[in-house]
């Protein structure tokens, strides 16, 4: 709640913390200020992130590392990132006094980090800082990154004084962990506690832009037109019925529906809309583009319509790892919670840490499924739940051998 | 083309002159000064409209009229109402010339006129001068219309200096025959010259909100939906179908599609559609209406969506006298041009004289089928043709008898 305040949107509990602004280093200024207070060894790496590792262990010793990140969109909620950094942080603090009062002894210390710009809403791509920790972009390139304003990441990060010294890529840990808030509606309908998360959804966007023959309305007889609004109207139904005929993981979206020049009585000359397809199966999700592209193209040429399309992002699903979706899973029973294996449907910084270590993820619920929106909310029980499971998540994965 | 340079639009051929601006005003005053270079007698109405009759016959003998406008919208061409007004002073140029010669006598004047704000795109509604002149609308209501800054008809038809003071309603002439482009396709595709213009089609604006429920189009699996998207596309394709199962007369559009919040990875939370469906049988008509209201509430329904629907338009169909649209086809076919009789799918001022007198229309072909556009185009031997129809029926219905 004190983070909250930073970047606080009036007459809402709402945060607008855009990555690499004076709000972001206020929220970073902050949790520092208690990584430090904990006493945890902490790392500024040249991208921004921030890991905190608890101290008095071999530094030879991989940590098993949880985080999450801070940073939100324009009119984002409290809890999306800032949980996994807060629960991580309360976490080793716990574990930090079991230690002390001698009820604890571990193999590998515990980590939290905060990692630059997960949502890309300020710089592109999302997941930046996780991307350019596990070497799957350098450095170099990333800092060029602009803003609208044609402003780069290299000059923000060393204006508000977060351009540190670690080497990039970072050090792999032993194990990986996110607690996040779900973003949808699924733990809430079926009142599940603790969703394992086991992967994380592929996504494919594509923008088609139909271009037909602008004419009036009431002059134009109807074989005589070449309407894109239809091919569109068409294509969007098509889009729906897949994933009903798909059914399982597959989810399909039409979001963007832009008519020019948008009169009643005027048959439009263009129209563009964007298709999100998504699918915890690569060879399903590859299906599922291929079935549209055949649908728009013929859809397209039965009226005469001229079509054009571009990706606008394509993801591969990513697996978790299921040693540690499996630890998640156990941990959660023995806490007494209900369990859901499912899949992310929404990107988060694990997925790149998936690259380089075991790793998987903890959901817990979002109230109406509500998320990037100023009326985000996670029950106070739903986060103590999940901020025990990750405890106990982290102590054990603490013990285990990968091999 | 002297005309079409007020309010020229530079680069193009196109022209804006909306109603009751600086510029319709310096296109009256171009109009009506070619009207006294005729000798023509002028009267002007209270609501700007001017009607110009040939001198020379008893007051009470009540003209052959013909007419249009010389607004046009903001990005208009060259024909669309001007070539009415243009070619009936042509007319009566030709036939006072022919009376001087001795080669002509008249039973009655014939008369042109303009009328004010035909187009709408300022004040609305559309053809408001006729509307008055028939007695549709009092001139009290229509000088109190606003435009969207605020100004009102009746102080801009003061400042312009068109504030007329004949009397309205206008008096009934004896017949009414507007010559004016198709402004649609139909016949340059079928390679027609004259269109013989039986009826306006009957017209239907109704606009649909739908409100369902914003999700994260990724984490909101497709059984929790309910996308007003889907719902709006549907309907977008049943009207498309509905066209084409009614046939004949029956046109069908879905011109507007406005999403919100229009975002490639968010289930809309609301759409806005806006269906414009027309026929020249007003039965028919209710019964697309009818038919469209059942579709959208089950299918709205079905996906838990909510609808609300308000009309933006709604006018019967108009039948013109038969007795005036025998006269043109048969002038047509004795200048030895092609005709087709037909509907109008657009609005004119001569549905406004269907009321009180015998009335029917000619239509020129538009290249392309293209209006209400700077590539607005009729050939010039089409232009010729029609021309020649409206004086050659002009003289016969002055002959006429309507019992």
């Amino acid at each position: 709640m004190t983070l909250g305040q930073i970047g606080a949107i009036e007459g809402t509990t709402g945060c607008a913390r855009l990555a690499l602004t004076d709000a972001d280093r206020d929220g970073r200024d902050l949790v520092l200020a208690w990584m430090r207070e904990l006493g945890l060894e902490v790392s500024i790496d040249g991208i921004g992130n921030a890991i905190a590792t608890m101290p008095g262990f071999d530094a030879s010793l991989a940590p098993v590392m949880t985080g999450s990140h801070i940073d939100t969109v324009a009119t984002g909620g409290r809890y999306d990132g800032n949980l996994g950094v807060l629960a991580g942080l309360e976490v080793i603090e716990t574990a930090m006094a079991a230690i002390e009062r001698g009820e604890l002894q571990l193999e590998r210390p515990l980590a939290v980090g905060w990692f630059t710009d997960e949502e890309g809403a300020r710089f592109p791509p999302d997941m930046l800082g996780s991307l350019v920790y596990v070497g799957g972009m350098s450095l170099e390139e990333a800092h060029l990154i602009e803003d609208r304003d044609g402003e780069t990441i290299g000059d923000e990060l060393e204006r508000i004084g977060y351009l540190g010294p670690a080497p990039l890529p970072g050090p792999a840990p032993h194990a990986f962990v996110e607690l996040h808030i779900e973003q949808g509606p699924i733990l809430e309908d079926a009142g599940i506690t603790i969703g394992v998360v086991e992967s994380v959804q592929g996504i494919s966007w594509t923008e088609f832009t139909f271009v037909g023959r602008s004419c009036h309305a009431g002059t134009t007889p109807m074989r005589l037109r070449r309407d894109p609004g239809v091919v569109a109207a068409r294509t969007s139904v098509f889009v729906r019925e897949l994933a009903e005929r798909f059914g399982g993981a597959q989810v399909a979206t039409c979001g963007v529906v832009t008519q020019v020049p948008n009169l009643v009585n005027v048959v439009p000359s263009q129209v563009t809309i964007a298709v999100d397809l998504r699918n915890t199966d690569e060879e399903t999700l590859q299906r599922a583009e291929a079935e549209l592209a055949t649908f728009v193209a013929e859809t397209a040429a039965a009226e005469g319509v001229e079509v054009s399309s571009r990706s606008l992002a394509r993801f591969e699903p990513v697996l978790f790892d299921p040693r540690v979706s499996s630890v998640i899973e156990s941990v959660a029973i023995d806490h007494g919670h209900s369990t859901l294996r499912m899949p992310s449907g929404a990107g988060h910084d694990a997925q790149m840490f998936a690259r380089i270590c075991p790793t998987a993820m903890i959901f817990t619920p979002s109230v109406d499924g509500i998320s990037h929106n100023v009326a985000e909310f996670t029950e106070r029980s739903d986060i103590e739940a999940g901020s025990n499971v990750l405890l106990d998540t982290m102590l054990a994965l603490s013990e285990a051998t990968f091999s």
